[in-house]
C-alpha cells in the first residue's frame, strides 16, 4: 500500500464537484458537494449516535437498507436538523439530485451540516444542482470544499493498494472541527474505492474500522447530531470480489485504516481554533477498553487542552483525567512522558511528579503535534486518542457560530 | 430558617483563622486557614470519586472514622497529591496543629489546594501554625481567603432555624472554580453548626444532600483530586440530638440545603474566567435521573458555554447536548426557552427550532444569570445543574496555571 495524491477522484470511476448555491451567505463559500459512482456501488454508513438527529441521516439509512448507492450529496451551512420539514427537504434533494444524475433517489447518500433549528429552503439547493452535474470531473478538492463549515483546511487522503495482483485505490474527504466527540461514527467523512467488495464485507470493515480510528478523536466533547462516514466501493478495479475474511480484506481494512487514521489526525489539528493537535498513547493498561477510556479522557480534558495551549507542563492535568476517566489504574505505577519532534520528557514517575527541565519541556510543548504518553505497567491494553488545545479562538468561534 | 450574616463562625463554639505562611509566593494571599471548634464535634465528609486522591483525602477518611472531630486545617497553593511523601506530610500536619490546639492529631480533618505533582515542604505550614492558632476568633472571612486558589469571590454563607424551639445555626465556606465537575463530593466545602446531631445522621444528611447541590455544579468537566465536602455539628446550640428522622432531621436538611445551594451557585458562577451563572433546569423528563443527566449535559456543553459567552440564542447547542446526553427523549417533543432577569423567551417547540425576536434574546442571555428551561413533557422528573460560560479568561488561566 502507499499514499497517493487526491482524494474521492483517485479510484476509478469517481467524479465528483462542489458549488457555491447560495445556502451560506458568503459567496466565496461553495455550500454543495457531490461525489459520483459512474456503476451503482456496494455501500456502507455509520451515523451519529445522538438521538437527536438530523434527518439526512433518516433518509441516508432508508436509501442504504439494500446496501447499494451510486452517488452522495452534502450541503454546508444548515444542518437540517430540528426542522419540522427536514425529512421532506432531504428527500427532495435526492429526488432532484437523482433525475439530474440519471439514477434512483435510493441510490443516493444524503448529508448536511451547520446551523441547527433553521429551515433549510429547498430553492438554492434545486438551483445549484444542474451545474454541480454539469461539472463533475477530476474535482476532489472542490467537493472537499462544499463540505467545510469551521474547517481551515480542505482534508482529503488517497491510497492504492494490491488485491490479489489488482491495482485498488481508496480515498476520502472529510470535514470535521467543532461538535466532535463521536461516538460511533463522526463527522463527514466520504470515502470511495474502485475495490470489488460485497455490502456486507464493507460494512463489517467500516464499522470496526471507526472504532480506532474516528471514535478516538475529541475536539470539544460534543458529539454531532449530523456525524456519518460513509463509503462506496464500485469494483472498477476489477479484483476478485471480496465475500468473506482472509487475506484480501485485510489489505482492505489496511489501505482504509491508513486514511482514516489520516483523516481523524488531520480533524483533530483543525480542531475549532486549535493550534496543536494532541495525540494520547496509553500502554500497558489492564484492558484495551481501560486504554481507550483513558486516552479519551486525557485529551478531552479542558484542563489538558488549556495547558497544552500554553505549553505548561503541567502533569497533574494528566494524572487529573487519568483518575477521574473511570477506568481500574493502579495509581503508584502511572509514568507520563510529552514527546514531540524536539524531544521527549518523563514528567511523572510511579505516581509522583518529578523535577524536570523545564526549558526542554517548553520546547517539546511548544511544537504543533504532541504526544502525551502513558505507561501504566498492569497489562498489555493499548490506545491512541487525538484531541486539540482549547484556545481564544475556540470561544470566539463558538460565542458567536450562528453571524 | 432564615439567612444570616456570616460564614464558619455564625454557629457556637466556633472561630476561624486565615494566615499567610509562604506555600504561595505572593505575601497578599492567605495560603493556610483553620476552623475550630470549642467541643468535639460529630463530623461528616464526602470525597472526590477521582481514583488520583490528595493525600489529605486519605488522612481525613482515617481521622473520621470514629464520626468526631474537633477542627479544620486547609492550605491552599499545593495540592498535596501525587507526591511520594504526601501521606506523611498531611499527617505532620495534624500532628503540629493538635499540639498546638490541645487535641488529639486524629480529630483533624485536613484538606489541600493548588498545583498537583509538586512535594510540599512542611517548613511554612509548621512556622504559620503559630499564628494562626494564637489568631483565632470570628474570622470565617480569612479562612476563606486562606482556601483560595483561582476563585475571584469569597464564598461564605450562613443561616439560622429552629430545632425543637431552640435556635441553631450552620454555616459555611468554599473554594472552588476550576477543575470542577464533581462525582459525589467537590471541591472544599467546610461547614459549621451548633446542632446537635449524631455522626450517623450527619453523614447521612450530607451524602443526600450533595446529589442535589454540589454534584450538579460543573465548571469545565474535570473532576478534581482534592474535592471534599465537611461539616462538624457541636451541640452547643442545645437542641435535642437528632439521631433519627422525622421533623428536626428535615428541618436540618432544609438548612443545610438552603447552604448548599447558596454555594454550589456561587461556585459556578466565579468558575474560571466565568461572566456568567448557566443553570439548567430540566422538567418533565422520564425519570429524575434523566433530568439530572441531560442538566448535566447541556451546563458542561463546551458549545453550550462558549454560545452563552457569546449571548448567542443557539438553541441547536442546547438540543444536541440533550440527544447526546445518553437519557432517552422523545426529541419531537423537547421545549428550549432561556429566561433571566430580562424576560424570557421559547427558542425550540416540540423538537423544532423557532423564529424569535433576536433582540429580545440577545438581552436575555447579556444578563449574568441565565437559565436553560427544558421541558421534555414526558414525565415527573425534574432536576437543576448549575455552570458557567466557556470564555477567553478560562483559556489564559489554565494556559499557564503554574506560573
Amino acid at each position: 500500500m502507499k499514499e497517493i495524491v487526491g482524494g474521492v477522484c483517485a479510484a476509478k470511476g469517481f467524479t465528483a464537484n462542489g458549488v457555491h448555491c447560495g445556502i451560506r451567505k458568503n459567496k466565496s463559500k461553495k455550500d454543495l458537494a457531490l461525489i459520483f459512482s459512474e456503476k451503482r456501488a456496494a455501500a456502507a454508513a455509520v451515523y451519529t449516535q445522538n438521538l437527536v438527529k438530523g434527518a439526512p441521516i433518516t433518509v441516508t439509512r432508508q436509501n442504504l437498507a439494500d446496501g447499494y448507492a451510486q452517488a452522495m450529496i452534502c450541503n454546508s451551512g444548515n444542518a437540517n436538523t430540528c426542522n419540522a420539514n427536514g425529512i421532506e427537504i432531504a428527500e427532495e434533494t435526492c429526488a432532484l439530485i437523482g433525475a439530474q444524475l440519471g439514477i434512483p433517489a435510493s441510490d443516493i447518500i444524503v448529508a448536511s451540516t451547520g446551523v441547527i433549528g433553521q429551515p433549510l429552503d429547498i430553492a438554492p439547493i434545486a438551483a445549484g444542482i444542474p451545474p454541480l452535474v454539469s461539472g463533475l470531473g477530476d474535482y476532489s478538492l472542490a467537493a472537499a470544499e462544499g463540505i467545510m463549515t469551521t474547517d481551515t483546511k480542505v482534508k482529503e487522503v488517497a491510497v492504492s493498494f494490491e488485491l490479489g495482483g489488482v491495482e485498488c485505490h481508496l480515498g476520502a474527504i472529510a470535514k470535521g472541527s467543532g461538535m466532535i466527540h463521536p461516538n460511533m461514527a463522526t463527522m463527514l467523512i466520504f470515502v470511495t474505492t474502485d475495490a470489488a467488495i460485497t455490502p456486507e464485507m464493507l460494512q463489517k470493515a467500516l464499522s470496526n474500522d471507526v472504532k480506532t480510528s474516528f471514535n478516538m478523536i475529541s475536539v470539544d466533547g460534543d458529539t454531532s447530531t449530523n456525524d456519518m462516514v460513509s463509503v462506496l466501493a464500485n469494483g472498477m478495479a476489477g479484483n476478485a470480489e471480496i465475500s468473506a475474511p482472509g487475506a484480501a480484506y485485510d489489505a482492505f481494512c489496511e489501505a482504509l485504516h491508513h486514511v482514516t487514521v489520516k483523516l481523524s489526525r488531520m480533524i483533530a489539528k483543525d480542531g475549532e481554533g486549535a493550534t496543536k493537535l494532541i495525540e494520547c498513547t496509553v500502554e500497558g493498561a489492564k484492558t484495551q477498553q481501560d486504554a481507550v477510556t483513558i486516552s479519551k479522557a486525557v485529551i478531552a480534558s479542558s484542563l489538558v487542552k488549556a495547558a497544552m495551549f500554553g505549553a505548561d507542563a503541567n502533569c497533574g492535568r494528566v494524572m487529573c483525567a487519568i483518575g477521574y476517566s473511570g477506568a481500574q489504574v493502579d495509581v503508584s505505577r502511572i509514568d507520563v512522558s510529552y514527546i514531540s519532534a524536539a524531544g521527549s520528557i518523563l514528567v511523572c514517575e510511579a505516581g509522583s511528579g518529578l523535577s524536570f527541565d523545564e526549558d526542554l519541556a517548553k520546547a517539546i510543548l511548544t511544537e504543533d503535534e504532541i504526544t502525551v504518553f502513558v505507561s501504566l505497567h498492569d497489562g498489555d491494553g493499548s490506545a491512541t486518542a487525538w484531541g486539540c488545545d482549547l484556545t481564544y479562538d475556540y470561544v470566539k468561534i463558538n460565542g458567536d457560530y450562528r453571524t
